[in-house]
């Protein structure tokens, strides 16, 4: 495998930090053992737990204001997976990378492979792209896409995710995911039902070009590009969409997508009961579709979306993908994806903990305080000393920000890669 | 049909207000004949139009922190009954009443039939209630009604509900509304899905009791009583419900129960698109449901509801029922309740105006300015002459608030009932 | 005067519109003669009301996702103000247009401020830009302008601001109009008060440079471009700003810039009554800051906003500045901009018809119902025939989209301005 | 003292868990070693930490739809102070108690002084009640009491709190909070101006009566129990009260009182650094004004309102009031007090972790990444041994619950105190 990130450096930091992770491992173990939790049992169940990577979220992200790029951003998808090789490198929870069209788009797929090979990288769900026009287009997305009046558009956007399905045949993916930006700004500008009518026969001739073990997701959003209404806009939308559709459709919640207050962890634990949660694209917002780092606002709220995932494993089929979505404003986008793919982990750790036998007996007996105490105390315990032992079992960094700041990794690619000028946003 | 508000005090004020009637009714006539509209054809559609009155919207409400009861409080449904009969005498607009049991229990029921054919009042749909306890109830509500983890106090819920549907068979009921405030306050009280479940459970217990020309509504809501999760908290799982339960559930919609910033209509137009919408608690509201008179805080939303309803119109089985919820706190209830079904026929005036085949066209080719600006033109209408007219035709009044401060009711109801004091909220 | 539109053709549709116009305008002068309003006081009053254009607004907008550019997009500010005066000649509610620094720069200011005089357009507030990195530039705002903590950067930007100044007097502005995206994205990123404390300080120096005939408006924002902390986030902040800046500085109001919920009608009398109201940016929203056309969500927010300003009308100093702020992503600018425009105007209209007295009795009285529905009489009242007479008598339009359409000005400038590509969003 | 809980009990249930304490905070005191911090400071300073318990936090909550008494509800204020008692004795975090008059008025306040004298317990600010009607007053406040256009109204209202005054001298307390529910629920119902106007008037009364020594606190609330306009609505106005009222006028900051999504520990920030702010109403919430226990929804956010605390920490004339303030609906409620006064703990230690001086280099180095993991690792420290530890030094329980559960305390109470029936909400 080739490392991105020297191995005496690494081994160099870890050196440092093993005592402290030694101690602080033994001393959680102990206090788990008091509970009866094997701390080992949890460190395996969380070094068997992944998620992708998003090859977008790579480059400096940005609003419709700007984008103030930063140093060494990758310039294609071949520097992407670099960058996202040393997330896992270092990190030891993204094996796998989901590619966007055309924004990833190359000549040789072979050669995109076993480049990912030789990375240690594999292909997650291929993301399609409708919402934006490219170079050439011979249709404009301006008024929407799978959804449009006109229907050469909408077929040209069908074309276009089956091509996301045959170049992610190619790579080894297995699952396509479908966002769209169709809706309206203003009242009486579309016909919800017809519009929703359009979308769901678009989407059944992709559906259509499916192969039988591949799955497809739909992803809702409460707003943004769209301003007044949004074709899936909520997970009741996203839940009809994947019924009409098939066994082999389902949901993705993307946990910014919701409207202000909504109980997100209550709409996974109904897609789970219904057999149609997809699976997630994590970030944090405070405010809309923020796509801030995941657990950076609300941790807590991660904690219990993870609560219901620990509570439904090992129901038969439940197989949800797990993927970070996020815009790197203001900081090193390798260094952000590191923090949440960590931060994934630390509220899956935190959910392994949750004396459920307990907690049941509790809801039983309507014991509401001794309830919701039973979750606090599992999302009150730093796990930290188990991350990072899982991390450094797997050749991977104690503190993989430290490491990679003392890789110099960051420096040697803007040396590399030419420096990129902050395009304006898309206000002007 | 005995008259509540004296005829020579009702055709008085009619009488003031006549010529100026005719006047902008010919005048608003004219205009909609330029644009190719018979304005009597829209005076029948209004006409016909009927909204129910909440029998519990009679009396004064209240908030957690207090309630302020006004002069001439009802004390029981006949008195309630006398008011509903107010309100539609001068609206023509509300000819059905909408119980609650057991606020509105009556030991005979052909005497309160009776009573309701004497004033010109049918009985629209009968509204349960597990939200609250009643002296002497053997299980308590405290934490559920129809999800609650206890067997025994779920059956009292189901059997509670049956009651309702007997009592409404005995008045000429076609349906059951079910809203519950079943939910949790904290994370972990309750485990989403086995609560669900129950719900479900008891649901079909009741739907089996269901007769065969009834309708069953379950309503959603986003929170409160429950503050941190509702069961059925949004319509998504509002359709799961109807959708479980068989061709005569269907899910109601109250325009206070959702998300900040969720787009409505846009609900409905999903609800009416898989044959699932029962109808509407219609109020207005700012922050959360605040239950004001309909149509005074965002009246253009009301509009777009009214326009999806609208645009339904015709279809096979579209049946929606139309009730008013509200909470009138600082005003006469009879007042309030006047003014929102005046405000309800208004918004369906309006959306009646809507010139559908130019929005068609408009919306077929991405004419967002045209396609709003049509919508826009006919909201602009004022319509208020056609209102009046309705009214005025069928007996009602020019101007109901004004006629019904004429004929002094309100003191008149003062002076027979006894002054009520101000029970405090729930806070203490 | 120049003008844009063929007087011909602006003269044959207005005739087409003019019997209906003058027979509605009779129809409604003789409704508000019966509540003792003279309908030419009000059409003055209509017509001697202004908004000014932002010259931004008049290319197409976008969203972080991706920008559709239409036909025609002007290249620069002499574009833009052709097609600011086509607005104003069709309109005559635009007589004003607010610059953008660096996007309108140009070597020659007298150059510019003739073109402004030969097309009958004055210029509004200054605007300038810290929130994005211009070519060359020294110091980058990726990490704020005002209040970075660099204090080479903070000045890099105080020198900016001053440098607006210095343009808008050779134009013959009068204002300034500061709007920063300065904020963080993660708790801690930035520490509060000493941030504020640097905004604080280079709002004073620019301040300092203010002339003494201008005023500086200060521009709250709850966020985006930053996602967990914006420094002057609301008005509570914004009045700080004002206060502690002195009397020529005052807080601008943009109706998109607000919590979901907020009451922004008692934000603009509490401005007001503290004396440090500046003025508006008008536009729309559902969601967030949308920057949909003006009254095109929620009407009646609108009206209730105008509602204020006409109550405060007449006061010593109250003199707020009225502009236009949109992203006009699915329509025509130009479109778009006119009907804003004529929705300003019918708030301020419908705010007009307000019987105030009869509004403080009920006030008084605490009678809620009459005094909601003596607001509501006055929204409610069709004013369309007061806007278009206004326009009319001053050589405008009766219907300026119509006429617009009608010209094929669009079509004029596509063929002379270079189709323009569609550029990216900010999130790659 | 009198002890409410046996002190045998509590040994014993101390005796179980004290070896797991001791084990527990010196595996924590050696990880803070390693960051420089000692464990024992912190613990002193948890441990000097107070927080005031709000008296009718004692009986159980409801809502406007219903109120589920427990058994053992408080009769008053002496029943109340018993339950504060027992609060105090187990978790040595609540030293003082919260009146509110008339709830909690008495004959003798010499003997309520006495009393609390006993009991450990002294007394903090006072809270006056004009949100609702008492048997037997002069005037209604139904349409308000600080701000009501009737000037009887308004005085009844402010020698109601001048009668707060009077009694809090006479008790030890050294403050007053006002909290008003004026507003309204209609547009139009009420101007703005004059409202706000009346309201500042009557509190300089209040605020001329107010003794050299005290602070008088002001509260916002974005809504509840005024459905449109609520007179202090936000801290912008709140800011100006305490403007204008004077050195001894102060905000108070309720956490679930603001509009969603807003940055609440900004807020705090802002008011601090403009030597306003007054104290806090602890509690949390996931939609409106939940008044759900203490850190149970959002622990990080709670967790940032301290960190702003500490961070000013040592400023002089800095010292805010801090009260629970929550319903208590579904739980025992003094098991919800002492789970909120530890969550309050919880929160201050959490924050008093923080590497400042790491913090502030890392903010003037705009690296948003390690600024932020600063306050995560602070955060995510398992502070859990600190409160025990602190609990336990002084006399207090390791485990609070489980102690006052043991204790058998709640079924002593219910089998003196009278069972309560549950009174109905505010609705009907």
């Amino acid at each position: 495998m080739e490392q991105m990130i020297d191995s005496g450096v690494l081994a160099a930091e870890n050196e440092k930090r093993a005592p402290a992770l030694e101690q602080d491992y033994n001393t959680l173990g102990e206090k788990l053992a008091r509970r009866g939790i094997s701390i080992d049992d949890v460190t395996s169940k969380v070094a068997a737990y992944g998620v992708a990577v998003p090859s977008w979220g790579a480059g400096t992200g940005g609003t419709r204001f700007a984008r103030f790029p930063g140093a060494g951003e990758p310039r294609h998808i071949f520097d992407k997976l670099e960058d996202c090789a040393v997330i896992h490198q270092l990190t030891r929870a993204t094996p796998t990378v989901s590619l966007h069209i055309p924004w990833d788009k190359v000549d040789d797929l072979s050669e995109l492979r076993q480049r990912g090979e030789a990375l240690g990288l594999g292909f997650d769900a291929m993301n399609s792209n409708t919402f934006q026009d490219q170079e050439g287009q011979e249709q404009s997305y301006k008024y929407g896409s799978l959804s449009h009046t006109d229907a050469a558009t909408r077929q040209q956007a069908i074309d276009h995710n089956i091509e996301c399905i045959e170049i992610g045949k190619a790579l080894g993916s297995k699952a396509l995911t479908v966002w769209i930006g169709d809706g309206s700004n203003f009242p009486g500008q579309s016909h919800f039902t017809r519009q929703f009518e359009r979308y769901l026969e678009a989407m059944k001739s992709i559906y259509a070009a499916l192969p039988d073990d591949w799955r497809i997701f739909s992803e809702h959003k409460i707003f943004e590009p769209a301003f007044y209404s949004t074709v899936v806009q909520d997970w009741g939308t996203n839940y009809l969409i994947a019924k009409e559709l098939g066994p082999k459709a389902f949901c993705l919640v993307d946990l910014g997508h919701h409207a202000p207050n909504v109980n997100i962890e209550m709409i996974v634990a109904r897609l789970i009961q219904f057999g149609k949660l997809g699976g997630f694209h994590f970030n944090d917002s405070k405010y809309g579709d923020d796509d801030l780092d995941t657990g950076s606002i609300d941790p807590f709220r991660l904690f219990l979306v993870f609560n219901e995932l620990v509570d439904a494993e090992g129901a038969t089929d439940f197989n949800p993908a797990h993927m970070l979505d996020q815009s790197h404003n203001v900081t090193d986008p390798i260094e952000s994806l590191m923090r949440s793919a960590i931060e994934v982990r630390r509220a899956y750790a935190q959910a392994l903990l949750v004396d459920r036998a307990a907690l049941t007996g509790y809801q039983d007996d309507n014991d509401a305080m001794m309830a919701s105490e039973t979750l606090k105390d599992a999302f009150r315990t730093d796990v930290g000393p188990i991350l990072a032992m899982a991390r450094r079992q797997a050749g991977g960094a104690i503190d993989p920000i430290a490491a990679y700041r003392a890789s110099g990794y960051r420096q040697k690619v803007a040396d590399e890669r030419p420096a990129v000028t902050g395009a304006g946003g898309g206000i002007v």
